[in-house]
């Protein structure tokens, strides 16, 4: 039963009501798809269609979809892709093209307690597997990748994809790739401030290693590479145990700085985790931000030497946190990362984050805070915050406007999306162009980045239901174990892409007046249908410049 | 809801059918039990025996089991273990001891393709967490191991185990160990015939890695150690695909050998997995046998070059294995292995045997036959096997006078478990004398050792739930994931034990007549109250030798 191996269902063509599948002929057929989702019920299409087309400039990210369905079982469906060539006869290198099979995943959502009976298969993961077998109504997406090298000479390649089974079943898509003159900089020197927030606690468990043992750093190490080609800014460290408690995490955070009271009262500190791990995720291309969640709440969770109890509360919270919170800034100065360091907190009310941030300032003038709320920084009252993030639903062109003063401060403002808003969004159930609307939107209203809560926060078993408890599918990562990347993440970087695209032809003088006023956020429509039309016009305008 | 986190369900006190806890008292509570499992039903016993007694021998391992409870919540649940000392002030080593706490897994039956709804909590895993929380009625056995050291100085030790919870609630177990003179040598030197199969894709499906890359190198090093440290003597590699097809595996096996078919028609083999895992296998403490799976069937996959194409069936199964059966010899001849590889099949109906050996001798001499059946080897007309094991339920006294005759030819005889039958056996619900009884039974026959078909051929999730379609759980394996050992792995090795003691102690001319009369064969029961009876007898008798 080879559904049980690889994925929740095999995916197969939906009958309709009249016990068909609507357009199936005998064989082998395939088509080119838009970036979409596909499902059983919209694989079938247009097989005259197979064209691809893209534009691009060097070191730049492009994609394409295919799909390939089956009357009957086919055996062995595997992809080879010729050699892409221009006019002159020049190539793109082999090691630039790749294909991945789109791996499917369930999601569904649990209600009042209950987990729903209906679970949905979204078509997310893209796999590291060169041959899949198409059971009897099989259908298979091909996602096509092509990352244009910053040397590639400008000009037209074409080339084809072919998707082939049973060895001697053959469909030809033919390939068509402009790649221009202009050169996207490597995401170490994007301008956009990214923060998914890593989790190596889940890492580790999805992956069966201790937390933070060597076969924990050699695993990590891909995932975090995987979020440094995105342009994460941000490494999401921990000082206290579970800073988000249980609720939200299938995993408990655990803490990477371990607090000892020793016998005579007083506290001792051990960093060592949390210097190893910093300095890891720096050499993985992350930061320069250190954010260490968290301040909220003032847990003191410590050892007792004397006991050996571990995670007992200490008495006096907020003594213990003058007496941490000064520790570290020492700690973190000698170690020369002070500047760098963000005491975080999410989503805490005016009151609680005014009290965390008066004794932050008294006992630790030199760490910074970072937070991601609900109302404009400046409706905090007395607290200067030099990281913050609104969630998407609360921007406001007042809050715009505050986030262009406070960069002139050097402070970071972004916006982020979590559980909300319904769309856009990133989550399974979210089109496509959603997720390549969030770096349009960061173009759009000159926010500095974008804040998500996960990026690899797994479920328990994320290639196989990507739903924990009440969250949308797909909310809690972005990343599969593998690390296998998902279609919202190459979106997303699609987006980030475009963001960093627009920076350069404002900063050239290249932009067009049509162009930006797509980018006018007064412009923007409500209605979920604005972004995909919007999403599109953007890409188009874009690749319209020369 | 930590029950997801950590086990399928916390385990808790029964409730009787009056609606009560028999014997539930207020506060925290324990008792010294058996080396037997645990359930909610029969956790709370007498809390006045709290004592452990052990006899062992220098280089032995030694167990222990105790088991705490609760009325109402207790948090961090931790143990604390006093030096052993004996009357001379000497000390056993600090990390001679140890506790785990036994973690519990679901184990269900799939009937006529349904899982059945009953599902049964067992307690079998050795865990390597060091704290945990009791829930309301919360119970949790802690099991202690002793490894004495090969140097340590005769005598009687004794100290305290501390169990603790709330950081205040201390129950305090006395340990007493008398250690001989004698000493066991090391599982490198046991005489016993090992062969528990190994299989590397669960391990990196598991761990989420790729196949022989060099992290699932570094995850498989400590199960196979796991291995070694009982004696193994087999290494399972396999040279063509699926060699079990799906059946019986979660995961399918892949092949250690690429065999490609070039564009001229003949075979290249590629060997380079085989040749590198193989010798990892060696330095980790496995062999000399090598088992290759698998002659049975002829399965003549290979990849062919023209096409690309993967796993294609050759014509001429028949031809393809001559030419596959004469490199593969010349091959392991060059690699020094020639006489320590075995072509192996199980469960092969005669005739089939016959005609694939005989194709095997035609074609390449010098490789050997490994073969797991029903029936006495001499039943297999004009067939030599090598390496020979018997289902349990078929060995006679003629199967075990065979295999005294086989012993002078250099051949190796053995007897095999594996769903059947239904005892003695080391599923998750036998007794775990029963797993002890493995190595009595060794000594008794005098049969070469055990062949036991899984070590760690995983379901989706080991640790979480032991089933697998319609095998009895938990006969998959015996290794969990980390790896972490089972109740069976250490009842097994304590059988294992038991066997080289006895080896020891007849070749020293120390053995009792009482305890040979308990090993022979005519003397053996067929209830089941038989194995444990039986093996505590032996046991003590073994125990009773200076």
């Amino acid at each position: 039963d080879r559904k049980y191996l690889y994925e929740p269902q095999t995916p197969v063509l939906a009958f309709s009501d009249d016990g068909m599948i609507k357009g199936l002929v005998p064989g082998f057929c395939g088509r080119a798809t838009g970036l979409v989702r596909i499902t059983g019920a919209d694989a079938i299409g247009d097989e005259s269609k197979r064209d691809w087309k893209a534009v691009a400039w060097r070191n730049e990210f492009v994609h394409g979809q295919f799909v390939v369905w089956t009357d009957r079982p086919a055996r062995c469906l595997r992809t080879s892709v010729s050699p892409l060539v221009n006019a002159n006869g020049e190539r793109l290198p082999a090691e630039s093209v790749s294909t991945r099979f789109v791996r499917y995943v369930v999601g569904h959502a649990k209600h009042k307690g209950e987990i729903t009976q209906k679970e949905q298969l979204f078509g997310d993961c893209l796999d590291d597997a060169t041959e899949l077998d198409l059971p009897e109504h099989g259908y298979r997406p091909v996602w096509l990748t092509v990352h244009v090298s910053a040397n590639a000479a400008p000009g037209t390649y074409r080339g084809i994809l072919r998707v082939i089974a049973n060895a001697k079943d053959i469909i030809e898509f033919p390939l068509e790739i402009k790649v221009g003159s202009r050169t996207l900089p490597p995401p170490s020197e994007w301008k956009t401030f990214v923060d998914f927030w890593q989790h190596p606690w889940a890492v580790a468990r999805y992956h069966g290693v201790k937390p933070f043992s060597k076969l924990h750093y050699a695993l990590m190490e891909e995932y975090l590479k995987t979020l440094a080609a995105v342009g994460q800014k941000t490494i999401t460290a921990t000082v206290v145990h579970h800073a988000w408690g249980q609720g939200n995490n299938y995993d408990c955070f655990g803490s990477m700085v371990e607090a000892i009271r020793r016998r005579d009262g007083s506290f001792v500190f051990d960093y060592s985790i949390f210097d190893q791990y910093v300095a890891f995720a720096k050499r993985c291309g992350l930061g320069p931000q250190i954010h260490c969640y968290t301040l909220a709440g003032f847990k003191s969770r410590h050892t007792d030497e004397e006991t050996g109890e571990k995670l007992v509360a200490y008495n006096d919270q907020r003594a213990f946190w003058r007496i941490f919170l000064k520790d570290f800034e020492s700690h973190v100065k000698a170690k020369g990362w002070l500047g760098d360091v963000y005491m975080a907190l999410d989503e805490s009310a005016p009151e609680v984050l005014k009290s965390a941030v008066d004794l932050l300032r008294a006992a630790a003038p030199g760490l910074k805070v970072a937070m991601a709320g609900e109302r404009r920084p400046s409706e905090y009252d007395g607290v200067e915050v030099e990281n913050f993030s609104e969630v998407l639903g609360h921007v406001t062109p007042e809050f715009i406007a505050e986030a262009h003063e406070r960069r002139q401060k050097g402070y970071t403002t972004s916006y982020y999306i979590c559980c909300g808003p319904g769309f856009p969004n990133t989550f399974l159930r979210s089109p496509l162009c959603e997720s390549v609307w969030q770096g349009i939107y960061i173009a759009g209203t000159g926010l500095d980045g974008i804040l998500r809560w996960a990026a690899f926060t797994w479920p328990r078993d994320p290639l196989f239901d990507g739903s924990f408890i009440h969250w949308p599918p797909g909310d809690t990562y972005l990343i599969y174990p593998g690390p296998r990347l998902s279609t919202r993440y190459e979106m997303l970087r699609d987006g980030f892409e475009i963001c960093e695209k627009i920076r350069i032809l404002r900063a050239t003088g290249a932009m067009t007046p049509e162009l930006e006023k797509l980018l006018d956020p007064s412009t923007y429509g409500r209605d979920q249908s604005f972004f995909a039309e919007r999403t599109a016009a953007v890409t188009a305008a874009v690749d319209a410049i020369p």
